[in-house]
């Protein structure tokens, strides 16, 4: 049995994704264009990634790929001469797939293209308009005030131009055939928690996982959010059903306690083991429901897939004050959330990894430990957890109950009952209920 | 799909019910007799009411139609003459089915056939005795202390002799021949919340579905108490599974808050509908069990009938100080309480009328929803509830579950449910799953 | 329908039980030899019981039935020569299975070979050592503490020799050959709660059930742990499935509440009956789940006998801190938690005597319970709770629910819905569903 955690310095790993984020962190993503195909190139670097061009036009499910978007400058110039908004100095200050705009109007037409946020009047908002051709400015609430009435020069050096969408796959082979996918979206800008750390941590789990004996086969997608995954979907739809289990990995950097979004089944395997361990955490945590409305696992989640696919996160999309705005930078991610995060995975795919359901090979009656070395010779004294891990596998190995479904019932942590199991097959006392365990 | 609460203005509705109230109270009501007649022909102005007459010593089931019950008067003079207890003054003051009396007789003996409440000595209580023969007066207990010792002239003059018991039928027919039943006991005197209160929002129901295009069809029953039902079902024995749903009506209009008690069964859609309205109206309510003392909920959820009958009241019998006393009488109730209630009524009916089970069309990944003008065109904000609506509704209709069961996920009223689903139905991403959806 | 605790003065029986266990307390008891054979034999006065003898080697399951133990004397002499540890004064003095042994020693090589508790240094410890020939002494931490060093005599006068296993069986044949299994272990010396209180309460309901006409089989084992229950398993291994229910009887003397550990299965007959009992009680209690660590429930519980097999006790082993050791002396103990205990096992039982399945003759509406005298004459009043035992009796009776769970349902006692079952049955309402119903 593999222990993906075994040897593990998360704390180091948790620096080293760091630095990750702060060298990804100035690149301009969208979801499509050279930011995401330069981000895709730094992480090739590290992991063996296959990058995907889809072309503008192509049919993906409902959906068409949309044109290729890129950009090189913007501002707005005052009456005064002077840029008062600049694409260089933030480049969350431009509407993403804004239109290429040269032209000059008086403030109060131009007010209709800027987007502020009033209650947060010090960061510049996050905005989108993919599928609607249009351009638009995003500022800081407080600095669009002073904007005096006169004429505006502005200009967004873009183009929009039919080419392709880029999206990168890793697949590390298993002994199975059978894949846990781990997708992470990669086309917002400049905003580190969301998603740049999911980026990193996919990125080191990969990286982590290339060097050990695998059960099952990990496939690793860096999409742009919601078409990179419909994409993904429409090209593979006839081998969807390999997939096994599966994480969406978004906003794991934050200090904030770790949440895990269930898949809309509600049981899967990946839903109890991520429960598993946060309950064995000792930690504050979140279990929510399915809901469908956060990140790719709408997608995978949709109800003509409906895949075992969860979202193990921080504090999720939409919960923080930051989230989708300026403030989500660099300071608001630290090392340590980072490592606690690949901690959590780790062992959560541990459990996918080891999991599996055993039968007593004596199973009238406790056999007799003792004579195996099993059990303390002197008798009186109350049990070890060890002792007491012992028991309980070998009382629900019926055939009916896996390891984890043991781990529950005891409420002892899964490597405890899987340590166990691992002494008692060794002692003989215990065989594979089905061929295919671990 | 129909609105049953569309331009329902229920305020003013509570003053109607109220005044109908009013109208009814001084009549002597049981459970045969011409005030149950006199009460269901003034129903039968507002409703088409059809009313049946069952003769004396009809079988139905395990029970006997008794002797038809009428009185004129009833008073005991005291020693010095003067009415003592006036049956002119309050018709609780005689007991329900009391056999004619014309005597005298000493208070000692007389004192065996007087009921008082000691712990509520200024309420006369309500005592019935149909199925054995005998007579008694009902008093304030205070009064009843203050007799002086002597010879009384107590009369009776009623009359016990074979005739019917009388009921009231109103049928609504809709699309379907299946049918919601509400029913309600109108053997009661002079008593408000129980059951005047029932009586007037039924028929004020009855009148409101009469302008509506209806799925299911409308069964109204206007009733004496147990044996009414008991000859309903009796008399309908081999047409009674075209009951789908029912609510017994009781006990709607005082201040308390809204109860609604299950059928048998416990999990049937009425139970669901019923147990959605009150969670999502906000305010405090109570959710029971069935048990069987109650209504005549006990009569249709007997185990050789089992029907999906609950009761949705305000404070239920037996559990307010008033109940079966003088004190319940209009100044207990009020038209704001009957108006609330009738709203529930309504939003409970509007979920069975509309409740249905669809298929999503596009059912891999999400349907583009903003080539369809179903998604704002700026991303990047949050989402709105409509849209979060829509998106619950797309992702569970896989023919699996209901609009209700949708909403209950969704944690959104069913309304907002409904109205996602009439868009998506009209926007070509929805189609029933089943032929006979609304 | 027979009722287990009709004319039971249980305070007195409670005295009874604590008299029997200051009779059995002196005897030094072991897995095997003549303490346990005296302790049978005592109860074998008052019950009829069968002794079995199972000799050394012979195999029962997984395990070999050990040598014969016997002990006469064991001390330790100090460098003055006084006795510093003597068995006279206390058995648990002597580690359980102590091989023979006559020597000095100096006090360093002798700490080796004692057993203490420093952070309970006033008792003596209770240590075995039944499968690894050694030996032992257990003192108190404080009397340890003042030994002075030099050199000591060691005497233990036992023997450890092929002879056999001894275990009590007493069977109470009742109407059906299903059994009730009730078991107590019997091998622990001068221990109070464990398990002399068992012994005592075990003996006490046999005597009293061996009175009565009884529905079930009643099969009564006096054992050692962990061996006794694994050599009686596999002696009767082709007749294990006639046991229906069965109950560990253990520690149920001490003043803490009451514990039922359910069985593995969870939701048997014997867990039900043992929860609603506790409900039922109004006093503060337990209810936990199956684990396996324990007594003979582990073995009973056993994959591959999984028998209905649960514990009701007081404090659980290993829960209280005189657990195991000298202080869980007749001191420990009370009359009266003997007396509560045995009341429990009472109404257990009672419910598994009685526990049945009916079908209401008259299903459709209520039948008129008024003209069999079962209905209050004057109505209008509330319903007493008598009234409300037979409303549910017969509202439930549909042959899929038993009076257990009518009474679990009702939130009434179970033997309230009995009476009310039994009035019915006599009043023709009532047939049972199954015919073995009691």
């Amino acid at each position: 049995m593999a222990d993906l955690t075994r040897g593990i310095d998360t704390a180091e790993l948790g620096s080293k994704m760091f630095r990750f984020m702060e060298e990804l962190y100035p690149i301009c993503r969208s979801i499509t264009g050279e930011g995401i195909r330069e981000t895709l190139d730094r992480i090739s670097k590290r992991i063996p990634l296959e990058l995907r061009e889809v072309p503008t036009g192509t049919e993906v499910l409902d959906w068409t790929i949309p044109k290729e978007w890129n950009i090189r400058d913007a501002f707005i110039k005052g009456p005064s001469g002077r840029r008062v908004v600049d694409f260089r100095d933030h480049n969350l200050h431009v509407m993403s797939y804004s239109v290429p705009v040269d032209t000059r109007m008086p403030l109060s037409r131009l007010r209709e293209h800027i987007h502020t946020l009033p209650n947060q009047p010090d960061m510049i908002p996050y905005r989108t308009s993919y599928y609607s051709e249009t351009w638009g400015f995003c500022m800081q609430h407080e600095r669009f005030q002073q904007l005096i009435e006169g004429d505006y020069e502005v200009r967004i050096d873009s183009s929009l131009e039919p080419g392709s969408l880029t999206f990168g796959e890793c697949l590390l082979p298993g002994a199975s055939e059978d894949e846990v996918l781990v997708s992470c979206h990669c086309c917002h800008p400049s905003i580190a928690n969301d998603n740049l750390s999911g980026i990193a941590l996919a990125t080191e789990l990969a990286e982590h996982l290339l060097t050990l004996p695998l059960r099952y086969s990990y496939r690793f997608l860096f999409i742009p959010g919601t078409i990179g995954s419909i994409a993904w979907l429409a090209l593979n739809e006839d081998r969807v059903d390999k997939i096994k289990h599966g994480l969406v990995v978004t906003c794991v950097g934050d200090a904030g306690q770790p949440t895990y979004k269930r898949s809309r089944r509600g049981d899967s395997l990946i839903d109890r083991a991520a429960a598993h361990v946060l309950a064995r955490s000792g930690e504050p945590h979140r279990l929510v429901d399915f809901s469908p409305y956060g990140y790719d696992e709408r997608q995978y989640c949709s109800p003509g897939f409906n895949l075992p696919v969860g979202s193990l996160m921080r504090t999720p999309n939409g919960d923080y004050p930051e989230y989708h705005t300026s403030a989500d930078n660099l300071d608001f991610v630290d090392p340590r959330s980072l490592a606690d995060s690949l901690d959590l995975y780790l062992k959560v795919l541990d459990i996918l990894e080891n999991d599996g359901t055993f039968r007593n090979l004596r199973p009238k009656g406790e056999p007799q430990l003792g004579k195996r070395g099993l059990y303390p010779a002197v008798g009186g004294q109350g049990s070890g957890s060890e002792l007491v891990a012992r028991l309980w596998v070998l009382n629900l190995s019926d055939g009916e109950h896996s390891l984890l479904d043991i781990a529950e019932r005891a409420q002892l942590p899964f490597h405890a009952i899987k340590d166990a199991a691992q002494l008692l097959l060794e002692g003989g006392l215990l065989k594979p209920a089905v061929p295919d365990s671990p």
